[in-house]
């Protein structure tokens, strides 16, 4: 029972689309990222996915309309709703969802991780 | 899928130890409270829970140890693990834990809620 300082973690990495774990609980994870760029389309058939905005701010598409997240702000996405999220500078965000989660969800390709680093 | 800003929802309600809900998801809910004094000693036989401090500093007494909370740290108490926090000044704080939660685990009293709004 250590807690955890978001900060610290997010000083241990600088890479993108690339999400550490940093709690787990209830068959869920607690997951830090950084993001900057363009992700790639997809959804998760499964999964409830939220994201918390610690430091700068991101859009996330959708195929009928974009949401910006800024910093101390949350949204959820619900499975089976395409998304895409684009970084113009960096953002770094807390993701909250179930051990289970893909990060690119059915769209395999370059930016998939299948094992995720625990920091 | 609205986002939800955090500071505006604290702004809300100035109530302690009083959780509203701010986000459901994967039979889990997202969730906000203010504390200042000293809740109850208790535990939660199934559900492990997340303090993430917003806002302020607590402590979280564990029945052999104290731990620090400040802000943009967190916590993770497992279930079946006996504590109880203090604030001695108000302290605003993001919960994660699963719907099944009451705020009091197996201690029912003054300070238990049943029903919490959605904000």
């Amino acid at each position: 029972m250590e807690k955890v300082n978001v900060a610290d973690k997010l000083s241990l990495f600088s890479d993108h689309f690339n999400p550490r774990i940093v709690g787990e609980l209830n068959g869920q994870h607690v997951k830090l990222v950084k993001f900057k760029g363009e992700f790639v389309w997809h959804k998760h058939d499964n999964e409830d996915e939220l994201f918390y905005v610690l430091k700068g701010s991101f859009n996330m598409e959708f195929r009928d309309k974009t949401v910006t997240i800024d910093e101390n702000e949350f949204l959820i996405v619900p499975k089976g709703v395409e998304h895409r999220p684009v970084a113009a500078e960096e953002v770094s965000i807390m993701l909250f969802e179930p051990a289970t989660t893909l990060n690119t969800g059915d769209t395999e390709g370059e930016l998939t991780r299948h094992e995720l680093e625990k920091i």
